[in-house]
């Protein structure tokens, strides 16, 4: 029995990280662990259905469904049988060509269809600008608050990261200063986010050509996410990165995800926009070569649906997705300036996410943005995400594209949250 | 105009990585690099069109059409409006749930949904796998011939190789004794492939159990890759490795790719075969999540369109496709041996590979394999993938799941290459 016993009795030498492991902790910090935790927090016997602004997926709501034409693409693709197969690792011609002449069309120079990558969503995107960049003893600097993935990837990669901030009295633009303080010799590249998740933020041209200008001082490329690209709604146009690529070279990572209300199909790109071949001198597109032929691809036929999901979707139907979501930014901005606790420093203008401050000194005994978070969702059943989880301690960040019903039900249950919890003041 | 020129003015901190680091080389031995360079060898103005028995890919042929049924679920849960947004990092439960009822159909266990992480296809559970395992100084043995991409995630990973052998002349079974040799304490598993890519072998219930015994003789747990799960035509019956996790825990990687013919779908999963909680214990599980937390889903419709693929698939189909494998198998087979140059020392009972010798001491001016298929690739526009690619030296592996035209004509071709550069023997 005891030498024919069950595999409980062998000891097995199965690899366990200790727990401060890149692993571990940049598993556990994504927004999505945080939400789960503070999801944890919900009463579940509370008569009350749970309203959730914490994550980034509009798509709950039957208003933000994508372009039939989208959906038509697909269908058609996956039946002409064509796009089975595996894809070429870079991704099939006619979508690289038809991103290629999308994301050219606000530029001033024509995209190749060799300047873009198919990946598998913004996030794979992410993954690959790392891993390329990653080199021991390298640094890239981020913004803060920024998106968690660029930090759980730096982490794993063993990249370091450094952190400039974006300054809300500023309308979130980032502190260039002070990112020049944080440069040397051994950054490799800056993150910019524009439209900005999770401020809300649409940069100008000027600020956009003062960051193109410092990063060109200091020798340094820039990865621009636009996974948010002419989700605009405010005064300010979307100028994307790339106009700025003859001034410092720029990596433009993209999907189809945000403006087409499609994150669970999971196609995005990579846009090296290099037009003195700096990146290409530099050899870095065979790095994200080598890289992306030992990682996966995006489904073959949505792939193969690109070129029509693009040439199909009409103006129509974006303008009516940025009516709804301009019409939700302003009853969220106004909402909230009716509560003394929280605050929003700047109105969105772009993406569908605002920063918003807690004032802890008028709340009572609430320790944090994620005591506040857990016990909102605890009393009210409403999620919304801890600022910490993007840098931001004692903020929190509210996604505002959901239907108005819910988006007004629950901020008025933030408003009572924070009415019940208020300090007396003396 | 010096200051304020083109970007090419300034110097450019990019990392450039040397020949030698891990992602470039990683980056460079992937089957489809190996593939493209010979496919580079083909004389564009040659008169005949080009037939790949290289890639691991059927879909290319009509016969090899993936059944309406799965087809058909894709577009329900696409139109259905209800998989547009972001899945859980683990898959979405009643794919998780169909899988789990999936495998256990061959166990005498149930697995759970727990137990099921949905990938990116077997290709991101390979990934996730390794990624999970390597800790600094553990090894992990592959066998010899093998698929590359384990070679080449365990070589980005920093995760040490090791290599036991599979025997042509016993079937293509591990060679179980040198295995244990290899081992040592830092080793925390070892791959089998059943059915076997490159071979076509598959193992016998006897062989499965003595790969378990001798695994937990050695405290090592088992990776096995079963992609090619029921595509057996000989004499043998598919036996998952799982029947086998009372002796020792088995981590089972699959894919709906190649039973359903649909390589470029990209849905995959792992599966923990752990009746004794060994694998929870040791948190294997937490682990997996964090990987999977930090790396992209397969696409949220696919994913909802798997408990009807499942489902809704006919026996028929099924059979239908095995065969049609047989028959190319068998024609494969038969081929072979009209030629003195190329032996094939086992008959193809599974997957959709063969691997041929190639003797060298009877082809004039032939080096190596490669040599052999580029000039094959150039001389007749035949493309088979270098046994050197996947650790055979004077191999080459042929896919012949391919239509029969297809197969004779390119088989005829490699007659032909063979006889054209027969060595005059004294
Ligand atoms: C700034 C930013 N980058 C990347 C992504 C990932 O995008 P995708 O869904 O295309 O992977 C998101 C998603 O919310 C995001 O907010
Ligand atoms: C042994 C083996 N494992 C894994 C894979 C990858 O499978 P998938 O296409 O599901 O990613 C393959 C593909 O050919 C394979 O042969």
């Amino acid at each position: 029995m005891e030498e024919n016993g069950g595999a409980g009795t062998t000891k097995w030498s199965i690899s366990r990280p200790s727990a401060g492991t890149p692993l571990k902790v940049a598993g556990t910090m994504s927004i999505r662990a945080v939400l789960d935790r503070v999801f944890s927090s919900v009463d579940g016997s509370g008569p009350r259905p749970v309203l959730t602004l914490g994550s980034g997926d509009p798509t709950a709501s039957p208003c933000f469904r994508p372009p039939p034409e989208a959906e038509d693409a697909i269908v058609e693709a996956l039946r002409s049988g064509k796009h089975n197969g595996y894809s070429p690792t870079v991704g099939v011609l006619p979508a690289r060509r038809a991103i290629a002449e999308y994301l050219s069309r606000d530029l001033s120079y024509q995209l190749s269809p060799d300047n873009i990558y198919l990946t598998a969503g913004c996030c794979q995107a992410i993954e690959v600008i790392i891993s390329v960049l990653a080199q021991p003893g390298s640094n890239v600097l981020l913004p803060k608050p920024g998106f968690p993935l660029y930090e759980s990837r730096t982490m794993f990669s063993n990249l370091e990261a450094r952190h400039f901030n974006l300054i809300p009295d500023r309308g979130w633009e980032a502190d260039l200063e002070s990112l020049e303080a944080l440069a040397d010799e051994n950054t490799v590249a800056m993150v910019i986010i524009n439209p900005s998740n999770p401020c809300g933020s649409v940069y100008s041209y000027d600020h956009l050509a003062k960051i193109a200008e410092t990063a060109r001082k200091l020798g340094i490329i820039i990865i621009a996410d636009e996974v948010y690209d002419h989700l605009v709604f405010g005064n300010k146009p979307f100028i994307p990165m790339g106009v700025f690529a003859d001034i410092v070279p720029v990596i433009t990572l993209g999907s189809i995800s945000k403006r087409w209300l499609v994150p669970g199909w999971r196609l995005g790109w990579i846009a090296t926009c290099d037009p003195n071949c700096v990146l290409k001198e530099a050899q870095v597109d065979k790095l994200i070569e080598n890289y992306i032929n030992i990682t996966n691809d995006p489904a073959t036929f949505i792939q193969g649906a690109v070129p029509q999901i693009i040439a199909n979707t009409k103006e129509d139907y974006f303008n009516k997705i940025l009516n709804l979501l301009r019409n939700s930014a302003d009853l969220c901005y106004n909402k909230i300036k009716e509560t003394r606790a929280i605050t929003c420093p700047h109105k969105p203008e772009g993406s569908m996410f605002v920063m918003v401050k807690l004032d802890l000194s008028w709340l009572d005994g609430i320790q944090d943005d994620l005591d506040f978070c857990c016990r909102l969702a605890k009393e009210d059943s409403v999620i919304v995400l801890p600022g910490s989880a993007l840098g931001m301690k004692d903020w929190i960040r509210i996604n505002f594209a959901t239907d108005v019903p819910t988006l007004e039900n629950a901020l008025e249950r933030i408003k009572s949250f924070c009415q019940r919890h208020a300090k007396l003041q003396a």
